[in-house]
């Protein structure tokens, strides 16, 4: 499928006032959020809706271990690794996602993107989920880890997010949530990405990360898989391969399934990211493709 | 005046349906928390439209010296004392905040208050001001302190706030806010709310602090001024009696000339702090009284 990309435009995978959803990667270097501001706010003067998300977990690491309290990753029974959240790492996570949430959209407003509005997924309730129950192994006991705090995103307050975006803001969300017992949650935002794209009936969903899309033999560049279906994504989901793009697959399937035009994993430390994953760098989930 | 009170009936101060600011003071502990956020859920079921604004200094004490980056304080050439903060202390002082605006919104989110709402001064350019030019002295030389981010809040997006109360949201703002040149900025949010009051005509603003209001010799809380005029503000401002309450005035003077009814100077640690502030407890600023 790659010669069907030969002479695609800039636009090809998104109209002019389509709306486009934008997921910066939490472990992205600072260092690009600059050139990511740039192509947002090129988007956005063309006059495009955006909503972007974005996730905390470098400058989470960062402001860990200036406080001390390093994060922990604990091994739940059903053999999956989770990030721990007990209460101080959620104070630390909350205001971590806050400082990163405050640069993007102050170098948003340097662009001239005046309309540039972070929000957590806590405020008016914007994302509602269930507190995870971690199962882990104590000695040869199953118990169920005890004052953690994550989540995953279940419900969405659309008409909250489309009474932003009359206001014509554009969006900057980020971590915790809030569960339905009103506490914060750490929650995967790409997770989240997928529920927001699905939701608002986007037309592309762009992941950025540190990577240039699905790699069949990960660092190797050369070996990126570009082009994906639905029915690869249920496979990869099943099979447990790529584990550790298995929620950008989650979040694919859902967008997808929900009626997103198309999925982007794409990377975000190139010139100009949104717009190549537009013109179809990275891998491109099709929900027109095979499904 | 005292006598004038006896008998005031608990809105008396202030209209069933007219606007209320309160102003959290950044350095009230977080075991009161509880209490103010019971009192706005009451006076939000009231039906009451709330405007909530808050500081950060006790949490950015806490984060800084966790981090190992304790707060200066300069004195400067005028003769005012003023935090430092470099950037180091711009990026805890942002984190701090928001940290607070999270438990404050939790917290309300768990009385039921649904349409709690973090934001910042930079989000959608809410509070605009422009950056200080703090001058100290350096040996005999007097020289402009270079890596300051300290400014004040100038102007206010005041459609934006109205959009926001317009889609049912109860605002909960933090610092900072942003230069005109686009920089985040550490500002004084008693004058914010000061500010924030006369633009949007509110009937009252409380300004909730770790004191009973003003007091003649602190700390004797039996010395407390139950009432002021807009003339004694002038004097006070000019002359720098109560020097760690200038702020409070130069707030509570721009919100009475900017037609508010009554600013409340009161205590934020005891039981239902707001709704005793509007029942006359507190230094009470009448607009209507000598102006």
């Amino acid at each position: 499928m790659v010669e069907a990309k030969i002479g695609i435009s800039s636009r090809e995978l998104i109209g002019p006032n389509d709306l486009l959803v934008v997921k910066i990667g939490g472990s992205i270097e600072e260092e690009y959020l600059d050139t990511i501001c740039n192509d947002i706010a090129g988007h956005y003067f063309d006059g495009r809706p955006i909503v972007i998300l974005h996730g905390g977990s470098r400058p989470t690491a960062v402001l860990a271990e200036q406080i001390g309290h390093p994060q922990e990753t604990v091994t739940t029974v059903s053999g999956h690794t989770s990030r721990r959240t007990d209460p101080e790492t959620l104070k630390i996570f909350t205001q971590a996602c806050a400082g990163l949430n405050r640069t993007i959209v102050a170098k948003l407003q340097e662009r001239g993107v005046s309309g540039a509005f972070g929000i957590s997924g806590i405020d008016g309730r914007l994302f509602e989920g269930r507190k995870k129950e971690l199962r882990i192994l104590q000695g040869d006991k199953k118990i169920i880890l005890k004052d953690d705090y994550t989540g995953r995103a279940e419900r969405m307050n659309d008409s909250l997010l489309s009474g932003l975006m009359g206001l014509e803001l554009l969006p900057v969300i980020c971590p915790p949530i809030i569960s339905s017992e009103n506490k914060m949650l750490n929650a995967d935002f790409d997770l989240a990405a997928g529920l927001l794209a699905a939701e608002l009936q986007a037309e592309a969903l762009v992941i950025l990360s540190n990577v240039p899309g699905l790699l069949r033999s990960y660092p190797d560049e050369a070996s990126l898989i570009e082009t994906m279906t639905a029915a690869d994504l249920e496979r990869l989901i099943a099979s447990n391969e790529y584990g550790n793009f298995r929620k950008k697959f989650m979040a694919a399937k859902q967008a997808i399934e929900g009626g997103v035009g198309n999925v982007i994993l794409a990377d975000g430390r190139i010139d100009k990211p949104i717009t190549s994953a537009l013109c179809g760098s990275g891998t491109v989930i099709s929900g027109s493709l095979d499904y």
